[in-house]
């Protein structure tokens, strides 16, 4: 039987105030087993990029990523964010380790070819090393990813959280018994946005197409699901997106088949 | 016999022009065997503290960190120049891993004590991790270490390159035969620090002490000795300190016991 894994993805506005920073670091330390943690930092990028003078561009909740953006997320995603969850993981005796995905090559991509839309300096992934990932992991080191990639030619890629994610789930699930928890600020997938008493508990993939051909599910949520489906469909156990004060996995909207 | 390792420290004003980075890492790449890079990063740091209007308050050639100034060096120096300096050594075939201390505990330090002047959040080094580090060494892996340690209560401290490279040097002594390059702008320890022929090819102590005595030796240089000589007492192989683009361990400046 292979040994369980939890992967908790955190959205940058819970990783970004103190009070919710600080009860999911409490939260995630408690996490029995293998663990790994990625976090995005979106809105501290935007904060700096105004302190600077630099314009943030968003297309479909995506941020256009020029050179000087990418110089942005590089430093709050990979310096400011990332570093600043290690130190408080390590206080909390879990031995966190930072990465990007150029930190031994954790996670290749390329970057996104122009369309519609030049997003700029932003990866797809190709490839996430599972190999050297589950080798630390099993040494009891927990991974702490930023939502940074590389493309083997010497350029980060600023790449989407919610995809580094599901991407790491399924590259592990040849070596874990992987659980994915998306963590935000609902408490999962809502029939009604601004009602948080219509959670859906339980949600499959024909459910889930039909929910968005009526509208019920839109905006940033079917990229998530879109990922948490493609997770389940790639050997990754269990998916389950919920509220960030409930890691602990019995809460929120389970994926099924 | 043990193996052999090569740990390069590398100036901020190296790593932070292009022309000079370029270089640097194209011959770090050529250094055969197992490897590992300290670099610094303070002009940048400055330069963004300046773009954000905080001011940079330098003591001893050390940096005042209050906590807006200890974000801007975990950004930058954990964020920018490490995770840049990361991707374009996996470009050539370095499958590097960018570390603060904080990752995977690897450099524990405490908050230097306020005696005539309070630094802010800088760190002293109390303890380099070196069990981890030598095991991922030996797994192929380059660690590249940015000036960035942790308390171990969750705090980031701006700790000196130098020191960083120094006590990194002396620790991996126990599983390394070390040889310890500090690389900067100068040929080495000059008798004249306007003449690049009045290098000292060949330093010990004794000599060191008389060239402070009698001011041929003075400012940066000092420190950056004591941290090779307390190197050398301490089982590193070899210190040498020489040009940036010398760092193949030919020419500079060679310290003796």
């Amino acid at each position: 039987m292979k040994e369980k894994i939890t992967i908790v993805k955190v959205g940058g506005k819970i990783v970004e105030e103190e009070a919710s920073l600080a009860r999911l670091l409490d939260d995630f330390s408690r996490i029995e087993g293998a663990k790994l943690l990625v976090h995005g930092g979106g809105r501290s990028a935007t904060k700096l990029a105004d302190r600077l003078g630099i314009e943030s561009k968003m297309v479909n909740g995506r941020r256009i990523t020029d050179q000087q953006t990418l110089e942005i997320v590089t430093m709050v995603y990979g310096g400011l964010v990332n570093k600043n969850i290690v130190a408080r993981l390590q206080a909390k005796g879990v031995n966190a380790l930072g990465l990007t995905g150029a930190d031994m090559n954790a996670i290749h991509s390329h970057k996104r070819p122009v369309k519609d839309i030049d997003y700029g300096f932003v990866g797809d992934v190709d490839q996430v090393n599972a190999g050297i990932l589950a080798e630390l992991i099993h040494k009891g080191i927990v991974p702490v990813l930023a939502p940074l990639t590389h493309d083997g030619e010497g350029h980060i890629l600023n790449t989407n959280a919610d995809t580094i994610a599901g991407e790491t789930a399924k590259a592990l699930a040849e070596h874990f018994d992987v659980t994915l928890i998306y963590s935000f600020e609902k408490k999962g997938v809502l029939k009604d946005a601004d009602n948080d008493d219509s959670l859906i508990p339980h949600l499959n993939e024909q459910e889930f197409k039909d929910y968005v051909a009526d509208g019920t599910i839109q905006g940033g949520m079917i990229p998530k699901l879109e990922n948490a489906f493609e997770a389940i469909h790639a050997g990754v156990g269990k998916v389950i997106i919920t509220l960030a004060t409930a890691i602990d996995g019995t809460q929120g909207t389970i994926i099924e088949k």
